[in-house]
Formats: structure tokens, C-alpha cells, sequence
């Protein structure tokens, strides 16, 4: 089995595109992270879901924690207040985690090893220069563990 | 909203329990990852998928990538032959990503603001030394963003 059959669908968006989307998204979707692509379309990121609550933290907070029980505001105001004008490249954190990226003809193996060295939850699909899919950790274990007959 | 009232059911496993019955759980339930209790139930860590797919990538490969495509054993196998007899401890990564922990009483923004210190995608909500469940960071953003009336 190679990688380009075990990729699934997943959110993407580019790193041009507005942060208010893909942050709605994030939260109606449930999901941990969005693929992050550049404006050719190649994925360069993950944004994922543990820093995108950052947003949900006044500066005054973030400086000093202990005022964060005293707050009362409207969330949903602050986010949006936050994140309009905003691109999804200017919500990626400094330290953006790199992205484990595997060709469509690699094994489970290979994909697993890719994940297990960057600490990633995600491997992107690439064929050619085109991303064809995502591999996350638990579909890989699922694959590894009962192969579709 | 208190933490408490945004805390889900998670699947939870106890650091002594058996490895292969949790990577199982992993895959079948699709997660990215098991919150891990020390012997008393209080949460110590999480596992997260993208470390346990290590367990797919035999030694050699691990010491030489270039091996992985030449592989062709099968993988429930191995993985079977790996887990057997051990403990969810000794899956840990040496560096296990610190949980995130928050009391029942604490807010959005104090959930937040743990998750996001920690880059912890989840959060273990405690009452008094008991875990009363879990928060996930698009749970997080989906209340902020639209709470329920």
C-alpha cells in the first residue's frame, strides 16, 4: 500500500487566505489543525489548533496570568475584533512546526518514520508538485494494524 | 462558562495498562492521541499518535531511512510483536509533552491560556484530585466563537 492510498481528504488553506475562515472552520469542524499552503499550493505548515487559542488570550494575560479569572468581555467579539484583515500566514506561530511531507509511491514505514522524527500529527500526499492528500497518525496505526483486504 | 461545563468525555488510559490495547483504541477510535493517568488517576501526560507510529519503523530504519521502501513484513505483525507485555509508560516518549491542567472553576481565557502556554492540544479538567474530563482546543474555539445560549 502506498501513501497516495491512504491520504484522505483534509482542510486546507492558504497562507493568503483570511485567518476569521479558517478559524471558523477549525472550531465548527472540530478539528486539531488546518494544512497550511503557499501560493503555489504547496503546504509549508500546520496552524494548529493549541496555538490558534492563543488568540482567545488579552496581552494584559498573557503578561500577567493571574488576571485572566477577572475577565468578562465577549469572546466571540475579541476573536473576531482580532482576526479581521488578518491572513492565516500572520496567525502561524513564530515557530511554525514543519510540516511531514511524503511522496504519493511511500510506504506505511516510510510515512511513519517521516511522522515519528518531526513529531508531527499529519503527513501531507505530494504527487509531483501537487498535494493529493493528508495521512493522519491514527489512519496510519488504523491502516498498519487492519489492512483493508 | 466554567471549565467544568466545557469538559468532554475523553478516552483516558493508566500509564501501568496494556500498550496494545491502547494503540488499538488509538486507530479504531481515530484520535490524535490518549490522555495518561498515574496509578492514583491523575493525568501525567499525553500519548500522542504521532509518537506512537514509531512503533511501526523497525530499528534499522530508524537508523537508516533509506531502508523503509525495501520493507515488506507485515505490519499488525510487528506491531503485535513490539507491544506484547508492555505498559502504556513504557510508549511515553522520553520527552512527553506536558498535559495541560485546569481547574473545574477556571474560564475560557484560563483554559486558553494554559493550552496555548503549553502548546497542548488538550486540556485535563480536575475537581478537587479527580479528572472530570477533557478539553480539546476546537472545543475550546467553538465556544468562544459561538456559545451556547
Amino acid at each position: 500500500m502506498h501513501a497516495d492510498e491512504m491520504a484522505e481528504d483534509f482542510p486546507v488553506v492558504g497562507v493568503e487566505s483570511d485567518a476569521w475562515e479558517a478559524v471558523t472552520r477549525l472550531a465548527e469542524q472540530r478539528l486539531p489543525g488546518l494544512v497550511v499552503t503557499d501560493p503555489k499550493g504547496r503546504p509549508v505548515s500546520i496552524l494548529p489548533g493549541s496555538q490558534v487559542v492563543r488568540i482567545l488570550v488579552p496581552g494584559y494575560v498573557q503578561d500577567d496570568p493571574s488576571l485572566a479569572g477577572v475577565l468578562s468581555e465577549s469572546m466571540a467579539d475579541r476573536v473576531a475584533d482580532k482576526l479581521r484583515g488578518k491572513t492565516v500566514g500572520q496567525l502561524l506561530p513564530d515557530e511554525a512546526p514543519e510540516l511531514a511531507v511524503v511522496n504519493d509511491d511511500d510506504t506505511i514505514v516510510e510515512v511513519a518514520a517521516v511522522m515519528a522524527r518531526l513529531r508531527c500529527p499529519l503527513a501531507a500526499v505530494m504527487r509531483g508538485g501537487e498535494l493529493v492528500g493528508v495521512i493522519t497518525a491514527s489512519r496510519l496505526l488504523q491502516l498498519a494494524l487492519a489492512p483493508p483486504e
